[in-house]
Protein backbone atom coordinates (compact mmCIF):
# COMPACT_ATOMS: atom_id res chain seq x y z
CA UNK A 1 0.00 0.00 0.00
CA UNK A 2 1.63 3.56 -1.14
CA UNK A 3 3.09 5.47 1.42
CA UNK A 4 2.12 3.17 4.83
CA UNK A 5 4.92 0.61 5.65
CA UNK A 6 2.46 -1.20 8.33
CA UNK A 7 -1.10 -2.72 7.28
CA UNK A 8 -3.74 -4.81 9.46
CA UNK A 9 -6.21 -6.96 7.78
CA UNK A 10 -10.01 -6.41 9.28
CA UNK A 11 -12.90 -9.03 7.90
CA UNK A 12 -16.37 -7.08 8.27
CA UNK A 13 -18.54 -8.93 10.92
CA UNK A 14 -22.87 -9.49 10.32
CA UNK A 15 -22.78 -7.12 13.82
CA UNK A 16 -21.17 -3.87 11.74
CA UNK A 17 -23.66 -4.15 8.83
CA UNK A 18 -26.36 -2.03 9.17
CA UNK A 19 -29.57 -1.46 7.20
CA UNK A 20 -28.60 -0.37 4.62
CA UNK A 21 -26.53 -3.80 3.62
CA UNK A 22 -23.15 -1.65 4.10
CA UNK A 23 -20.76 -1.79 6.47
CA UNK A 24 -22.23 0.95 9.31
CA UNK A 25 -19.69 4.17 9.27
CA UNK A 26 -18.73 4.33 12.57
CA UNK A 27 -17.01 0.77 12.42
CA UNK A 28 -14.23 2.37 10.75
CA UNK A 29 -13.15 4.26 14.12
CA UNK A 30 -12.74 1.04 15.93
CA UNK A 31 -10.87 -0.45 13.19
CA UNK A 32 -8.53 2.82 12.84
CA UNK A 33 -8.15 2.14 16.61
CA UNK A 34 -7.13 -2.11 16.04
CA UNK A 35 -4.27 -1.09 13.04
CA UNK A 36 -3.43 1.84 15.29
CA UNK A 37 -2.89 -0.63 18.42
CA UNK A 38 -1.36 -3.69 15.93
CA UNK A 39 1.11 -0.75 14.75
CA UNK A 40 1.91 0.58 18.12
CA UNK A 41 2.49 -3.65 19.10
CA UNK A 42 5.20 -3.47 17.48
CA UNK A 43 7.44 -1.43 20.00
CA UNK A 44 8.16 -3.22 23.57
CA UNK A 45 4.50 -4.41 25.00
CA UNK A 46 2.88 -1.89 22.61
CA UNK A 47 -0.36 0.21 23.97
CA UNK A 48 -0.02 -1.57 27.27
CA UNK A 49 3.51 -0.65 27.66
CA UNK A 50 2.03 3.08 27.29
CA UNK A 51 -0.52 2.73 30.07
CA UNK A 52 2.41 0.95 32.34
CA UNK A 53 4.22 3.99 32.31
CA UNK A 54 0.82 5.94 33.97
CA UNK A 55 0.02 7.64 30.93
CA UNK A 56 -3.66 7.09 29.03
CA UNK A 57 -3.65 8.39 25.23
CA UNK A 58 -6.73 10.27 24.00
CA UNK A 59 -7.97 11.24 20.92
CA UNK A 60 -8.19 14.87 20.34
CA UNK A 61 -9.72 15.03 16.87
CA UNK A 62 -10.71 12.52 13.98
CA UNK A 63 -11.94 12.83 9.86
CA UNK A 64 -13.27 10.18 8.06
CA UNK A 65 -13.77 10.20 3.82
CA UNK A 66 -15.75 7.51 2.46
CA UNK A 67 -15.21 6.49 -1.25
CA UNK A 68 -16.88 3.41 -1.11
CA UNK A 69 -18.69 1.04 1.17
CA UNK A 70 -17.73 -1.88 2.94
CA UNK A 71 -19.96 -4.85 3.11
CA UNK A 72 -20.43 -8.51 5.53
CA UNK A 73 -17.22 -10.53 5.20
CA UNK A 74 -15.50 -8.10 2.75
CA UNK A 75 -11.64 -8.09 3.77
CA UNK A 76 -9.93 -4.95 4.48
CA UNK A 77 -6.48 -3.82 4.97
CA UNK A 78 -5.65 -0.71 6.65
CA UNK A 79 -2.75 1.14 6.50
CA UNK A 80 -1.52 3.11 9.21
CA UNK A 81 1.27 5.13 9.88
CA UNK A 82 2.46 7.54 12.55
CA UNK A 83 3.20 11.50 12.06
CA UNK A 84 3.99 14.92 13.86
CA UNK A 85 4.89 13.76 16.51
CA UNK A 86 5.48 16.83 19.07
CA UNK A 87 5.27 17.18 23.01
CA UNK A 88 2.48 15.47 24.58
CA UNK A 89 1.02 15.01 20.56
CA UNK A 90 0.85 13.06 17.69
CA UNK A 91 -1.61 11.91 14.83
CA UNK A 92 -1.83 8.80 13.11
CA UNK A 93 -3.28 8.57 9.13
CA UNK A 94 -5.29 5.58 7.70
CA UNK A 95 -6.00 4.18 4.47
CA UNK A 96 -8.62 1.43 3.58
CA UNK A 97 -8.51 -0.92 0.68
CA UNK A 98 -10.44 -3.59 -0.79
CA UNK A 99 -8.68 -5.52 -3.19
CA UNK A 100 -6.00 -2.98 -3.84
CA UNK A 101 -8.48 -0.11 -4.32
CA UNK A 102 -9.25 2.74 -2.02
CA UNK A 103 -12.41 3.02 -0.07
CA UNK A 104 -12.03 5.10 3.03
CA UNK A 105 -9.21 7.37 4.69
CA UNK A 106 -8.55 9.04 7.53
CA UNK A 107 -6.60 10.31 10.51
CA UNK A 108 -6.92 10.68 14.37
CA UNK A 109 -5.27 12.87 16.65
CA UNK A 110 -4.11 11.68 19.54
CA UNK A 111 -2.95 13.66 23.11
CA UNK A 112 -0.95 12.11 25.85
CA UNK A 113 -2.52 12.14 29.58
CA UNK A 114 -1.76 11.21 33.13
CA UNK A 115 -3.78 8.17 33.40
CA UNK A 116 -4.93 9.15 37.31
CA UNK A 117 -5.52 13.25 36.09
CA UNK A 118 -6.17 13.11 32.69
CA UNK A 119 -3.47 16.34 32.62
CA UNK A 120 -1.60 16.68 29.48
CA UNK A 121 2.03 15.15 29.96
CA UNK A 122 4.93 14.28 27.15
CA UNK A 123 4.67 11.09 24.80
CA UNK A 124 7.00 8.82 26.44
CA UNK A 125 10.41 9.06 25.18
CA UNK A 126 10.74 5.43 24.10
CA UNK A 127 7.60 5.87 21.98
CA UNK A 128 8.97 8.89 20.11
CA UNK A 129 12.09 6.71 19.76
CA UNK A 130 10.30 4.08 18.06
CA UNK A 131 7.96 5.91 15.85
CA UNK A 132 10.83 8.28 14.83
CA UNK A 133 13.22 5.13 13.49
CA UNK A 134 10.02 3.50 11.74
CA UNK A 135 9.13 6.66 10.22
CA UNK A 136 12.66 7.58 9.34
CA UNK B 1 -46.94 -4.78 30.71
CA UNK B 2 -47.87 -7.58 33.11
CA UNK B 3 -45.31 -8.53 36.37
CA UNK B 4 -43.10 -5.45 35.18
CA UNK B 5 -43.65 -2.60 37.55
CA UNK B 6 -40.69 -0.87 36.16
CA UNK B 7 -40.08 0.27 32.62
CA UNK B 8 -37.82 1.87 29.99
CA UNK B 9 -38.13 3.01 26.69
CA UNK B 10 -35.75 2.32 23.72
CA UNK B 11 -35.96 3.96 20.66
CA UNK B 12 -33.76 1.78 18.11
CA UNK B 13 -30.82 3.51 16.54
CA UNK B 14 -29.98 3.09 12.45
CA UNK B 15 -26.31 1.72 13.75
CA UNK B 16 -28.43 -1.17 16.03
CA UNK B 17 -29.72 -2.44 12.19
CA UNK B 18 -27.79 -5.16 10.66
CA UNK B 19 -28.08 -5.96 6.96
CA UNK B 20 -31.14 -8.44 7.11
CA UNK B 21 -32.97 -5.02 7.88
CA UNK B 22 -33.56 -5.71 11.50
CA UNK B 23 -32.01 -4.70 14.65
CA UNK B 24 -28.56 -6.83 15.57
CA UNK B 25 -29.45 -9.76 18.07
CA UNK B 26 -26.73 -8.17 20.51
CA UNK B 27 -28.14 -4.95 20.90
CA UNK B 28 -30.82 -6.59 23.58
CA UNK B 29 -27.73 -7.24 25.89
CA UNK B 30 -26.90 -3.47 25.95
CA UNK B 31 -30.95 -2.17 26.00
CA UNK B 32 -31.33 -4.60 29.04
CA UNK B 33 -28.27 -3.10 30.59
CA UNK B 34 -30.13 0.31 29.90
CA UNK B 35 -33.39 -1.06 31.36
CA UNK B 36 -31.14 -2.23 34.61
CA UNK B 37 -29.73 0.97 35.08
CA UNK B 38 -32.34 3.07 34.73
CA UNK B 39 -33.86 0.97 37.27
CA UNK B 40 -31.21 1.14 39.99
CA UNK B 41 -31.58 4.56 39.30
CA UNK B 42 -34.90 4.87 41.46
CA UNK B 43 -32.58 4.07 44.95
CA UNK B 44 -29.64 6.72 46.21
CA UNK B 45 -27.72 7.41 42.84
CA UNK B 46 -28.36 4.05 41.38
CA UNK B 47 -25.11 2.42 39.84
CA UNK B 48 -23.01 5.10 41.16
CA UNK B 49 -24.01 4.67 44.80
CA UNK B 50 -22.92 0.96 43.81
CA UNK B 51 -19.43 1.71 42.82
CA UNK B 52 -19.37 4.38 45.60
CA UNK B 53 -19.42 1.40 47.71
CA UNK B 54 -16.10 -0.20 46.19
CA UNK B 55 -18.94 -2.52 44.50
CA UNK B 56 -18.84 -3.56 40.72
CA UNK B 57 -21.76 -6.03 39.41
CA UNK B 58 -20.53 -8.93 37.15
CA UNK B 59 -22.62 -10.55 34.78
CA UNK B 60 -22.55 -14.22 35.49
CA UNK B 61 -24.78 -15.60 32.96
CA UNK B 62 -27.08 -14.82 30.44
CA UNK B 63 -30.55 -15.68 28.17
CA UNK B 64 -32.39 -14.00 25.27
CA UNK B 65 -35.50 -15.72 24.02
CA UNK B 66 -36.49 -14.24 20.52
CA UNK B 67 -40.07 -14.26 19.65
CA UNK B 68 -40.00 -11.47 16.53
CA UNK B 69 -37.50 -8.86 15.14
CA UNK B 70 -36.85 -4.90 16.04
CA UNK B 71 -36.85 -2.26 13.27
CA UNK B 72 -35.12 0.58 12.74
CA UNK B 73 -37.15 3.86 14.74
CA UNK B 74 -38.88 0.85 16.34
CA UNK B 75 -39.85 2.19 20.08
CA UNK B 76 -39.60 -0.69 22.50
CA UNK B 77 -40.80 -1.05 26.12
CA UNK B 78 -38.04 -3.40 28.20
CA UNK B 79 -39.94 -4.47 31.55
CA UNK B 80 -37.25 -5.16 34.32
CA UNK B 81 -37.48 -6.55 37.54
CA UNK B 82 -34.84 -7.91 40.34
CA UNK B 83 -35.21 -11.18 41.71
CA UNK B 84 -33.46 -13.92 43.51
CA UNK B 85 -31.57 -11.45 45.71
CA UNK B 86 -28.95 -13.74 47.72
CA UNK B 87 -25.96 -13.04 49.25
CA UNK B 88 -23.22 -11.63 46.59
CA UNK B 89 -26.00 -12.44 43.97
CA UNK B 90 -28.95 -11.48 41.82
CA UNK B 91 -31.05 -12.11 39.11
CA UNK B 92 -32.61 -9.37 36.76
CA UNK B 93 -35.67 -10.23 34.44
CA UNK B 94 -36.90 -8.35 31.39
CA UNK B 95 -39.47 -8.20 28.78
CA UNK B 96 -39.67 -6.13 25.40
CA UNK B 97 -42.62 -5.10 23.91
CA UNK B 98 -43.27 -3.24 20.80
CA UNK B 99 -46.88 -1.98 20.75
CA UNK B 100 -48.07 -4.32 23.42
CA UNK B 101 -46.54 -7.22 22.17
CA UNK B 102 -44.15 -9.41 23.14
CA UNK B 103 -40.71 -9.63 21.01
CA UNK B 104 -38.17 -10.51 23.14
CA UNK B 105 -37.57 -11.71 26.91
CA UNK B 106 -34.69 -12.82 28.68
CA UNK B 107 -32.59 -12.35 32.40
CA UNK B 108 -29.27 -11.77 33.16
CA UNK B 109 -27.62 -13.08 36.60
CA UNK B 110 -25.02 -11.02 38.45
CA UNK B 111 -22.31 -10.77 40.95
CA UNK B 112 -20.97 -8.37 43.23
CA UNK B 113 -17.20 -7.89 43.33
CA UNK B 114 -14.80 -5.94 45.59
CA UNK B 115 -13.57 -3.32 42.94
CA UNK B 116 -10.35 -3.74 43.67
CA UNK B 117 -10.19 -7.48 43.74
CA UNK B 118 -13.17 -9.01 41.66
CA UNK B 119 -13.37 -11.36 44.52
CA UNK B 120 -17.10 -11.95 45.64
CA UNK B 121 -18.63 -9.39 48.08
CA UNK B 122 -22.03 -9.13 49.66
CA UNK B 123 -24.62 -6.71 47.73
CA UNK B 124 -24.67 -3.79 49.95
CA UNK B 125 -27.53 -3.99 52.47
CA UNK B 126 -29.46 -0.54 51.33
CA UNK B 127 -29.63 -2.51 47.64
CA UNK B 128 -30.77 -5.33 49.14
CA UNK B 129 -33.67 -3.50 51.18
CA UNK B 130 -34.26 -1.07 48.59
CA UNK B 131 -35.33 -3.98 46.01
CA UNK B 132 -37.16 -5.94 48.77
CA UNK B 133 -39.47 -3.14 49.33
CA UNK B 134 -40.15 -2.49 45.40
CA UNK B 135 -40.55 -5.98 44.82
CA UNK B 136 -42.85 -7.04 47.82
CA UNK C 1 -27.58 26.06 22.52
CA UNK C 2 -25.76 28.89 20.45
CA UNK C 3 -26.56 28.36 16.78
CA UNK C 4 -28.46 25.17 17.09
CA UNK C 5 -32.36 24.97 17.04
CA UNK C 6 -33.06 21.47 17.91
CA UNK C 7 -31.28 19.56 20.30
CA UNK C 8 -31.72 15.85 21.16
CA UNK C 9 -30.66 14.19 24.15
CA UNK C 10 -28.28 11.02 25.13
CA UNK C 11 -27.82 9.43 28.11
CA UNK C 12 -23.96 7.71 28.24
CA UNK C 13 -24.78 4.12 28.43
CA UNK C 14 -22.72 1.88 30.07
CA UNK C 15 -21.62 -0.39 27.31
CA UNK C 16 -20.47 2.83 25.71
CA UNK C 17 -17.78 3.62 28.42
CA UNK C 18 -14.56 1.92 27.81
CA UNK C 19 -11.25 0.87 29.87
CA UNK C 20 -10.23 4.36 29.88
CA UNK C 21 -13.64 4.71 32.25
CA UNK C 22 -14.86 7.22 29.42
CA UNK C 23 -17.46 7.11 26.40
CA UNK C 24 -15.89 5.52 23.85
CA UNK C 25 -14.82 7.97 20.57
CA UNK C 26 -17.06 5.85 18.55
CA UNK C 27 -19.90 6.41 19.98
CA UNK C 28 -19.93 10.15 18.94
CA UNK C 29 -20.53 8.81 15.65
CA UNK C 30 -23.76 7.47 16.57
CA UNK C 31 -25.05 10.15 18.66
CA UNK C 32 -24.73 12.70 16.30
CA UNK C 33 -26.95 10.22 14.01
CA UNK C 34 -29.87 9.49 16.67
CA UNK C 35 -29.56 13.70 16.47
CA UNK C 36 -29.74 13.53 12.52
CA UNK C 37 -32.73 10.49 12.82
CA UNK C 38 -34.78 13.00 15.30
CA UNK C 39 -34.13 16.36 13.31
CA UNK C 40 -35.19 14.80 9.91
CA UNK C 41 -38.38 13.35 12.23
CA UNK C 42 -39.46 16.55 12.11
CA UNK C 43 -40.51 16.67 8.35
CA UNK C 44 -42.84 13.99 7.42
CA UNK C 45 -42.19 10.17 8.41
CA UNK C 46 -38.70 11.20 8.97
CA UNK C 47 -35.80 9.38 7.36
CA UNK C 48 -38.46 6.17 6.55
CA UNK C 49 -40.13 8.92 4.20
CA UNK C 50 -36.73 9.56 2.28
CA UNK C 51 -36.29 5.25 2.03
CA UNK C 52 -39.92 5.39 0.85
CA UNK C 53 -38.93 7.39 -2.22
CA UNK C 54 -36.59 5.02 -2.70
CA UNK C 55 -33.58 7.22 -1.76
CA UNK C 56 -30.56 5.75 0.93
CA UNK C 57 -28.64 8.88 2.56
CA UNK C 58 -24.80 7.72 2.22
CA UNK C 59 -22.17 9.41 4.22
CA UNK C 60 -19.20 11.05 2.71
CA UNK C 61 -17.44 12.20 5.15
CA UNK C 62 -17.13 13.01 8.67
CA UNK C 63 -15.20 15.33 11.07
CA UNK C 64 -15.22 15.59 14.99
CA UNK C 65 -13.18 17.28 17.66
CA UNK C 66 -12.86 16.16 21.18
CA UNK C 67 -12.75 19.22 23.62
CA UNK C 68 -13.86 17.13 26.97
CA UNK C 69 -14.69 13.23 27.63
CA UNK C 70 -17.93 12.28 28.68
CA UNK C 71 -18.43 9.21 30.91
CA UNK C 72 -21.19 6.75 32.35
CA UNK C 73 -24.49 8.58 32.82
CA UNK C 74 -23.97 11.37 31.38
CA UNK C 75 -26.48 13.32 30.04
CA UNK C 76 -25.26 14.97 26.24
CA UNK C 77 -26.97 17.20 24.60
CA UNK C 78 -26.80 17.20 21.02
CA UNK C 79 -27.58 20.21 18.78
CA UNK C 80 -27.94 19.48 15.21
CA UNK C 81 -28.47 21.73 11.95
CA UNK C 82 -28.03 20.95 8.29
CA UNK C 83 -26.49 22.81 5.91
CA UNK C 84 -25.07 23.34 2.53
CA UNK C 85 -27.74 21.53 0.66
CA UNK C 86 -26.93 21.40 -3.13
CA UNK C 87 -28.23 18.65 -5.26
CA UNK C 88 -27.51 15.30 -4.16
CA UNK C 89 -25.78 16.74 -1.27
CA UNK C 90 -25.81 17.90 2.26
CA UNK C 91 -23.91 18.11 6.11
CA UNK C 92 -25.09 18.21 9.50
CA UNK C 93 -23.00 19.96 12.13
CA UNK C 94 -23.50 19.11 15.52
CA UNK C 95 -22.56 20.15 19.20
CA UNK C 96 -22.36 18.10 22.16
CA UNK C 97 -22.89 20.01 25.79
CA UNK C 98 -22.68 18.86 29.23
CA UNK C 99 -24.58 20.93 31.73
CA UNK C 100 -24.13 23.81 29.22
CA UNK C 101 -20.20 23.47 28.59
CA UNK C 102 -19.07 21.98 24.93
CA UNK C 103 -17.56 18.66 24.68
CA UNK C 104 -17.40 17.86 21.35
CA UNK C 105 -18.27 19.29 17.83
CA UNK C 106 -18.36 17.93 14.14
CA UNK C 107 -20.07 17.68 10.93
CA UNK C 108 -20.89 14.85 8.92
CA UNK C 109 -21.33 15.09 5.06
CA UNK C 110 -23.81 13.27 3.01
CA UNK C 111 -25.00 12.14 -0.58
CA UNK C 112 -28.57 10.84 -1.41
CA UNK C 113 -28.35 7.57 -4.03
CA UNK C 114 -30.52 5.65 -4.96
CA UNK C 115 -31.02 2.62 -3.07
CA UNK C 116 -31.16 -0.24 -5.43
CA UNK C 117 -27.68 1.17 -7.79
CA UNK C 118 -26.36 3.45 -5.10
CA UNK C 119 -25.88 5.75 -7.89
CA UNK C 120 -26.04 9.52 -7.20
CA UNK C 121 -29.52 10.85 -7.15
CA UNK C 122 -31.44 14.12 -6.07
CA UNK C 123 -32.31 14.99 -2.42
CA UNK C 124 -35.95 14.64 -2.41
CA UNK C 125 -37.44 18.02 -3.23
CA UNK C 126 -39.63 17.80 -0.36
CA UNK C 127 -36.71 17.23 1.91
CA UNK C 128 -35.14 20.46 0.37
CA UNK C 129 -38.07 22.68 1.09
CA UNK C 130 -38.56 21.37 4.47
CA UNK C 131 -34.87 22.13 5.60
CA UNK C 132 -34.84 25.36 3.97
CA UNK C 133 -38.12 26.69 6.14
CA UNK C 134 -35.95 25.76 9.21
CA UNK C 135 -32.99 27.15 8.62
CA UNK C 136 -34.23 30.24 6.85
CA UNK D 1 -9.98 -27.56 22.58
CA UNK D 2 -12.25 -30.82 23.68
CA UNK D 3 -15.13 -31.39 21.90
CA UNK D 4 -14.59 -28.62 19.38
CA UNK D 5 -13.14 -29.50 15.95
CA UNK D 6 -13.57 -25.81 14.70
CA UNK D 7 -11.91 -22.74 16.23
CA UNK D 8 -11.58 -19.09 15.47
CA UNK D 9 -9.40 -16.62 17.33
CA UNK D 10 -10.39 -13.47 18.41
CA UNK D 11 -8.27 -10.33 19.52
CA UNK D 12 -10.11 -8.17 22.17
CA UNK D 13 -10.64 -4.25 20.74
CA UNK D 14 -10.09 -1.53 22.73
CA UNK D 15 -13.34 -0.77 22.05
CA UNK D 16 -14.83 -3.77 23.17
CA UNK D 17 -13.75 -3.03 26.63
CA UNK D 18 -16.10 -1.21 29.06
CA UNK D 19 -15.09 1.22 32.48
CA UNK D 20 -14.99 -2.45 34.45
CA UNK D 21 -11.79 -2.58 32.47
CA UNK D 22 -12.91 -5.78 30.90
CA UNK D 23 -14.44 -6.85 27.77
CA UNK D 24 -18.60 -5.75 27.76
CA UNK D 25 -20.63 -8.65 28.21
CA UNK D 26 -22.60 -8.26 24.92
CA UNK D 27 -19.41 -8.50 22.88
CA UNK D 28 -19.43 -12.48 23.06
CA UNK D 29 -22.50 -12.47 21.53
CA UNK D 30 -20.91 -11.15 18.78
CA UNK D 31 -17.71 -13.38 18.79
CA UNK D 32 -20.14 -16.02 18.43
CA UNK D 33 -21.30 -14.47 15.15
CA UNK D 34 -17.78 -14.43 13.85
CA UNK D 35 -17.01 -18.16 15.06
CA UNK D 36 -20.29 -19.07 13.33
CA UNK D 37 -19.66 -17.38 10.10
CA UNK D 38 -16.04 -18.81 10.28
CA UNK D 39 -17.77 -22.22 10.50
CA UNK D 40 -19.91 -21.54 8.00
CA UNK D 41 -17.31 -20.24 5.38
CA UNK D 42 -16.11 -24.23 5.63
CA UNK D 43 -18.86 -24.97 2.94
CA UNK D 44 -19.58 -23.79 -0.43
CA UNK D 45 -19.27 -19.87 -0.07
CA UNK D 46 -20.30 -19.95 3.65
CA UNK D 47 -23.00 -17.73 4.88
CA UNK D 48 -23.35 -15.86 1.16
CA UNK D 49 -24.22 -19.06 -0.22
CA UNK D 50 -27.43 -19.09 2.37
CA UNK D 51 -28.67 -15.85 0.92
CA UNK D 52 -27.73 -17.01 -2.25
CA UNK D 53 -30.84 -19.46 -1.87
CA UNK D 54 -32.88 -16.79 -0.36
CA UNK D 55 -32.48 -17.76 2.62
CA UNK D 56 -31.61 -15.66 6.30
CA UNK D 57 -30.89 -17.59 9.36
CA UNK D 58 -32.74 -15.91 12.52
CA UNK D 59 -31.45 -16.24 16.27
CA UNK D 60 -33.91 -17.57 17.70
CA UNK D 61 -32.74 -17.84 21.68
CA UNK D 62 -29.00 -17.50 23.18
CA UNK D 63 -27.48 -18.10 26.39
CA UNK D 64 -24.22 -17.31 27.82
CA UNK D 65 -22.59 -18.31 31.07
CA UNK D 66 -19.53 -16.36 32.44
CA UNK D 67 -16.60 -18.23 34.16
CA UNK D 68 -13.66 -15.26 34.27
CA UNK D 69 -13.78 -11.72 32.07
CA UNK D 70 -11.83 -11.13 29.15
CA UNK D 71 -9.47 -8.23 28.68
CA UNK D 72 -8.08 -5.62 26.21
CA UNK D 73 -5.65 -7.39 23.84
CA UNK D 74 -6.74 -10.92 24.63
CA UNK D 75 -6.34 -13.65 22.60
CA UNK D 76 -9.16 -15.47 22.77
CA UNK D 77 -10.38 -19.32 21.27
CA UNK D 78 -13.79 -19.56 20.18
CA UNK D 79 -14.69 -23.12 19.79
CA UNK D 80 -17.95 -23.57 18.17
CA UNK D 81 -19.92 -26.61 16.44
CA UNK D 82 -23.52 -27.31 15.32
CA UNK D 83 -25.83 -29.53 16.62
CA UNK D 84 -29.54 -30.16 16.14
CA UNK D 85 -30.20 -29.67 12.92
CA UNK D 86 -34.04 -30.58 11.78
CA UNK D 87 -36.41 -28.54 9.74
CA UNK D 88 -35.86 -25.08 9.86
CA UNK D 89 -33.93 -24.93 13.25
CA UNK D 90 -30.41 -25.49 14.03
CA UNK D 91 -28.32 -24.71 17.37
CA UNK D 92 -24.74 -23.88 17.87
CA UNK D 93 -22.68 -24.21 21.00
CA UNK D 94 -19.48 -22.23 22.14
CA UNK D 95 -16.63 -22.06 24.53
CA UNK D 96 -14.35 -19.16 24.81
CA UNK D 97 -11.04 -20.57 26.49
CA UNK D 98 -7.69 -18.06 26.71
CA UNK D 99 -4.72 -19.71 27.29
CA UNK D 100 -6.12 -22.51 27.35
CA UNK D 101 -8.83 -22.00 30.33
CA UNK D 102 -12.55 -21.68 29.65
CA UNK D 103 -14.01 -18.36 30.64
CA UNK D 104 -17.16 -18.64 28.97
CA UNK D 105 -19.54 -20.80 26.91
CA UNK D 106 -22.61 -20.75 25.40
CA UNK D 107 -25.51 -21.47 22.59
CA UNK D 108 -27.70 -19.83 20.21
CA UNK D 109 -30.25 -21.49 18.69
CA UNK D 110 -31.38 -20.50 14.81
CA UNK D 111 -34.00 -20.55 12.34
CA UNK D 112 -34.39 -20.34 8.62
CA UNK D 113 -36.71 -18.21 6.93
CA UNK D 114 -37.82 -16.73 3.31
CA UNK D 115 -35.42 -13.62 3.21
CA UNK D 116 -38.32 -12.06 1.63
CA UNK D 117 -41.18 -13.30 3.98
CA UNK D 118 -39.34 -13.96 6.84
CA UNK D 119 -41.80 -17.37 7.00
CA UNK D 120 -40.18 -20.24 8.19
CA UNK D 121 -38.22 -22.25 5.59
CA UNK D 122 -35.52 -25.48 5.61
CA UNK D 123 -32.18 -25.48 5.98
CA UNK D 124 -31.07 -25.67 2.59
CA UNK D 125 -29.82 -29.57 1.98
CA UNK D 126 -26.59 -28.38 0.68
CA UNK D 127 -25.98 -27.24 4.58
CA UNK D 128 -27.46 -30.01 6.10
CA UNK D 129 -25.09 -32.59 4.49
CA UNK D 130 -22.54 -30.37 5.23
CA UNK D 131 -22.67 -29.78 8.89
CA UNK D 132 -23.71 -33.64 9.17
CA UNK D 133 -20.47 -34.91 7.63
CA UNK D 134 -18.26 -32.85 9.62
CA UNK D 135 -20.24 -33.77 12.85
CA UNK D 136 -20.57 -37.53 12.04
Amino acid sequence: MDGFSFTAEIRVRFAETDAQGIAHHSNYIVWFEVARVAYLAQFREGYRSIQADGVEVLVTDMAVRFVAPARFDDVLTVGVRCTGLKGARFRFEYAVERDGTLIVDGHTGHACVNAQTFAPTRTPGWLVEAIASLQG
